[in-house]
């Protein structure tokens, strides 16, 4: 229980989690899916220790084209993650949005990196 | 003056500029061109109170392909930033290991957001 804390987390870049989502969204639905995703994200970010970010992004040239930077505390966390309320509702509220979706594992090039 | 700290920049979100990079190395290069990536990415965040992230990963199926999550605090930071001798070095430095760039210009869903 001891290390279950957003910081501890934080401290164990072995263990993180980090992928690449690129999504592409019916033009038509855009605004109704943004809400959604937003709504999704800020109740992960705020509810989950193990979530450690959501970052989502638009293309400027191409705004149903999104990218989102996923970064978990461990694998676990992301199980956990996809069993939440918040998840769920996002996923199948928005899965007549959703055109395309890619799911890329990665690894960080500098687990520590944060955002100022 | 006064502004000119981290602090304050990452208060302003709507002047942020985030951008998508995606590159795609010479596989006999790959491990000395993320040598000089992670030297020019810690230099850029310890020494530019603008940049605030270069966030780096690599696709685990394909560890030639790199996608950065650039966010400066503004398009002045990110002017600046390419004129500073450490991206100079990465980017005269890597120049033939780098097969295809693309830049993408985008916007964040929720400037805010940061990394637990």
């Amino acid at each position: 229980m001891f290390l279950a804390t957003a910081g501890l987390f934080a401290q164990e870049p072995d263990k993180q989690m980090v992928r690449l989502a690129r999504l592409v969204i019916d033009s038509t639905e855009l605004d109704r899916y943004n809400e959604f995703l937003r709504e999704e994200i800020e109740a992960s970010v705020r509810l989950e220790p193990g979530v450690l970010t959501l970052y989502a992004v638009s293309e400027k040239d191409r705004p149903t084209h999104i990218t989102i930077l996923e970064i978990y505390a461990s694998e676990e966390a992301y199980q956990k993650h996809i069993t939440t309320p918040h998840f769920l509702k996002y996923k199948n509220g928005t899965k007549d949005m959703v055109k395309s979706l890619e799911l890329i594992d990665a690894r960080a090039l500098i687990p520590e990196m944060k955002i100022k």
